[in-house]
């Protein structure tokens, strides 16, 4: 293991040009409170900035804006900004706009401001991310009535996660609601965030990196 | 069309035995207010009974006890008692008498009278029925972390249905919820109704007639 360390770094390591990072689970857990910052993560962010590696932020948060969501994490001590972050909204809303799509959202409240410039109204598709308290049975029967009025329902989902974990506990994740509607409506959706290929993507576009295999 | 009516049946009708009649959506249209039987079906179940074919209703409802559902289907005028209905709760009792399975029940508060007989301390599997309104998140993961906190999650869905009609609009069905859990548990769950095969097989033992092909 000493071999590894110090100045003796691996030739696929002297390679790497960038890092992306996770951010819920990874470097904080996430809760009622806010969350807690993950030992030693603070510390880990700030040697890989000095290191001189380019570094984005790759998150599926969508339970708030990019501005809160960085805010909390300056809070707790990161060297983190938004222009740093890669998150599903601003991605789904670009994706909007190209296609002319009007969402009917079935997010987090503190999400809907990431599509305050987006036409909402008579909707042609349902944006469904991690809407926690608003998972209620009439929200969901609200975004499968709009989905099963459509010709062809379009139905785009900020991630597919299947549960995570909460400083009071896991929490279904806002795959497990896409699979619900999915399977109501006998239908795909379209997953914007991780692990979706074009996601990463962006991330590597936004930080000036070309992909290599 | 008129040969076929009156006395000239065609070989196969006559060889019917039994009929399995499904009821919501078939014999009337459910709804907040009990709903309303659909035109001619009230006749219909009385000319079947008369013409003394055997005849089993075949339900997937789960809103409510078997005496509930035909007390309500008796005030419409419907010739039917609790002894000729075949329903998912008295299935699944069945199964977890037999399997030894102590069931945490995410189902409609009217449903769980039908569970009385049964140990429900300490679960070791996850009952889900048409839970209409009891659909929170909150309950949605409470169910999610019974499940996920076994070795082997064990998940009985009373039905499958993707969603239904109800007089005040379209509701998802336990089959959407369903596959929720089953998604952030990584499980198949185990259907007890219809369309399960041995679902109807009961229905046809409980008439007293062997099934054919």
């Amino acid at each position: 293991a000493a071999r590894r360390g110090g100045r003796e770094m691996a030739a696929w390591a002297r390679a790497v040009r960038g890092l992306l990072l996770d951010v819920s689970g990874v470097l904080y857990d996430s809760g009622g409170d806010g969350g807690v910052p993950i030992a030693g993560s603070v510390e880990a962010v700030r040697r890989i900035k000095a290191s001189g590696l380019k570094l984005r932020f790759c998150t599926n948060e969508t339970q708030a804006t990019r501005e809160q969501f960085v805010k909390k994490l300056q809070g707790m001590g990161f060297d983190i900004s938004v222009a740093e972050v890669t998150a599903p909204a601003p991605a789904a809303c670009r994706i909007l706009k190209e296609r002319s799509l009007r969402p009917h959202l079935l997010v987090h409240n503190d999400l809907v401001p990431e599509f305050a410039e987006i036409d909402k109204t008579n909707p042609n598709c349902v944006v469904i991310g991690d809407a926690a308290e608003n998972f209620t049975y009439a929200n969901l029967n609200e975004a499968f009535r709009v989905l099963i009025g459509m010709e062809k329902p379009v139905l785009i989902s900020l991630g597919r996660g299947r549960y995570y974990k909460e400083t009071d506990g896991l929490k279904l994740d806002v795959g497990a609601y896409m699979k619900a509607l999915e399977y109501a409506c006998d239908i795909q959706a379209e997953v914007v965030g991780k692990p979706a290929k074009m996601f990463f993507e962006s991330a590597l576009a936004e930080m000036g990196i070309p992909p290599q295999q």
